[in-house]
């Protein structure tokens, strides 16, 4: 088999990617982002290669020349860094990436156009993405409420209220989370970041207990963006006085799940994988 | 005909219909929220009384000994406020307004649950609101482009774009705007309000020359939510770097319309009116 490759963001999920790999005997080739993934990321790929994140034609090098014809492409960039008025001087992106930002997409920079147009470059250069999830299997949200600690009865009915204003909103691709109190919508993700949305939540919300859904902005394309939470997740939440978070069964990835479990435990945040089978909608 | 009530919050907007309807020669009686309305107001009204936001009883018994059948509720009440955890010692409501806010109310805070509720137990006290405009129609939005300054080729495609979003978001009775750039959805309003928004999105895009776009979340229920801007939000724009803002015609008021174009003019913020008629969606 080829070996994997691996393009590699922010977080700890391109570690967990490689280590799953690799336990199943697959080589792993990386291509991580100077200045989003960890630097601990060396020590568990077998070819390891800095590259910009506006540098398209660099991370088809590097896996072109480790003999990849899949990879994973995982982990956060911050996508609001391309707004900013130096951007180019700080990227200087290479001709490949220069042709899609100013042709395929000159006047459409939503997150799923800017991924389809990169998945279709590394095709077209004989590397396809593969499912995120592919080698972390064991990370991901399970139906029914994973944590002891369980929602209210209030909270059920944000759960349900929220998760149908949530599938809503996610067929516009705007963003990743809302948040929720007495079927009241508190906040609603977009550029941001899920972080600086729960922070704005909690002033928003200061008697607590709100719930946050979320949700997938691309009709959850496995190869490019699977909500994903982790323990920096469960402490905002806990700092914003959140008493609920609900996530997809089987199609989001909660990066070091028993200790994510464990810490939402703690701070007495139930934490939900939303099935139709384990959450029937309210009667009426 | 009986007199005019006159339900105000805070802003310019109350002022500008108490002039209308007395230039018509209505007389109006103002129940004005304590806290919100602006005390200029009292200059403007046949009859003036301070009255808790939170007190529907209070409004009430201001409006029949008034003498009247109709009335305008108007101005901003800011709703974040209802969650704060010392709110009941704040407010103190009365049994009306205790009795709508912990049955019909307990877990549907919805802004426009909340105005329906309101509404009905107006109309049961034999008070019935009317449109908003109904007394400064000549504020309203008007359909095309209202500024001296045009948008940009890119900011008319954001217009198209971002109208859709907005007009799908309206349905979800979550938020009144949505800022764009390029196609991407950089911020939603929940319950933050306009101004806090407008914020975010000035700091999530640098860059500059993103564009408002102003929704209902209301089902453009005339009688409790107009939606409005007033120079104040076109300070805010221009400080955020906005480059355009987007109203729907004939459903959006202006408050004060012709020193806000003014003020939009002199900062090159462009205003637009939209109509399907005048601004039709784009081909293709």
């Amino acid at each position: 088999m080829s070996p994997l490759g691996l393009i590699a963001g922010e977080g700890v999920l391109p570690l967990l990617v490689a280590r799953g790999a690799r336990a199943e005997g697959r080589q792993v080739v990386c291509a991580a982002f100077r200045g989003h993934a960890w630097p601990e990321l060396r020590e568990e790929c077998d070819e390891f290669h800095w590259v910009g994140t506006l540098r398209l034609s660099s991370w088809i090098r590097v896996l072109r020349a480790g003999g990849c014809h899949e990879a994973v492409m995982v982990g956060r960039v911050a996508k609001h860094r391309m707004y900013d008025r130096w951007r180019y001087f700080r990227y200087i992106p290479d001709w490949r990436t220069a042709r899609l930002w100013f042709t395929v997409l000159r006047h459409d920079k939503r997150p799923y156009s800017i991924l389809k147009a990169v998945m279709s470059e590394l095709s077209s250069a004989g590397v396809n993405l593969i499912d995120q999830t592919r080698y972390c299997r064991e990370h991901l949200a399970t139906p029914g409420v994973m944590t002891r600690r369980q929602p209210t009865e209030a909270q059920w009915i944000d759960i349900h209220f929220g998760w149908q204003a949530g599938q809503q909103l996610s067929r516009l691709d705007i963003g990743q989370a809302i948040a929720v109190k007495d079927r009241d919508v508190i906040a609603v993700e977009a550029l941001e970041g899920t972080d600086a949305m729960i922070r704005r939540a909690g002033e928003l919300c200061p008697v607590g207990g709100w719930t946050l859904i979320k949700v997938s902005n691309t009709q959850y394309d496995m190869r490019v963006d699977v909500p994903t939470i982790g323990a920096t997740t469960i402490e905002r939440l806990h700092e914003a006085r959140a008493g609920c978070v609900v996530l997809e069964a089987g199609k989001t990835l909660i990066a070091e799940k028993q200790k994510v479990i464990e810490l939402a435990d703690r701070y007495r945040i139930a934490v939900v994988g939303y099935d139709a089978s384990v959450c029937p909608p309210p009667p009426g």
